[in-house]
């Protein structure tokens, strides 16, 4: 199973590739759709839109796992990174694949064990997990590469169930 | 000049038409976009997006005015209006047109000249400038008419600066 990964923002929107078979999970890549500051908010997610069509249309994944939004007290931020996740969902709709939503606490309870872990030891044990040789850059990669190794571990717990 | 005012959401979007020439302006139609219930969110903001890329298409104003967003207390109900705004705006984009953003408060300015005027008072002024013979139904659509028509009344202000 491919599971992409996505970290959404209207900045910086991270995405994240892992491999999940028979309880082994591997990182088949990761990278991050940048938009320029200064451009109109319509215009940057135009870009995050067509941007993501083409991940979709590339990495082929069979599912998507996407990162729950909760508002800080930032809240003229978290109406654009709301507004670019409408984007990336409208992608994701578009391509008839099935997607799941995390909290950051799901995805830290997932990866390390704890919902309170800090980043970096998150950041560690992703790493580890996915068998690479140094944490992914930036952080946006990072998490994303996290949140499918969070939905790849919830999916093998299911499986484990049955 | 034709404006499409847009009152954002994710259940109920409103759209009003609205022409403006030479200081008069009038009413071209309205009508809302629904989307059910418990459908998925990313399911429902596909639909407003392909129902907002038909009236795109169908209408061809020349500008496009939505409300500017703001968040309330209820904040889950907020980042699914941001959303769905984020897909209406990829809409706009992909359609070339400008785009222009008003708070319910230079809606009211615009329309009613008070700023803390009541939706009451907005709707009626909004019927009475548009020469319409009822107020449109539903709210929604109502108050995308008076974001055109705050729009049409801001445009013929800078043209009667110049």
């Amino acid at each position: 199973m491919i599971i992409l990964g996505i970290d959404p923002g209207y900045a910086i929107v991270g995405y994240g590739i892992v491999q999940a078979e028979r309880g082994r999970f591997a990182s088949r890549g990761h990278g991050v759709i940048r938009t320029e500051a200064g451009i109109p908010i319509h215009l940057r997610i135009s870009e995050i839109y067509n941007d993501m069509c083409e991940i979709l249309h590339t990495v082929r994944p069979d599912c998507v796992a996407i990162e729950k939004l909760y508002f800080t007290n930032n809240k003229t931020t978290g109406i654009d990174v709301a507004q670019a996740r409408g984007a990336i969902l409208l992608a994701v709709a578009q391509s008839g694949l099935p997607y799941y939503e995390y909290t950051p606490s799901e995805v830290k309870t997932a990866v390390v064990g704890y919902g309170k872990a800090d980043k970096h030891q998150m950041m560690e044990l992703t790493r580890m997990q996915l068998g690479l040789s140094e944490i992914p850059r930036p952080d946006d990669a990072a998490d994303a590469l996290a949140i499918a190794l969070c939905h790849a571990r919830s999916a093998v717990s299911v499986f484990s169930q049955i």
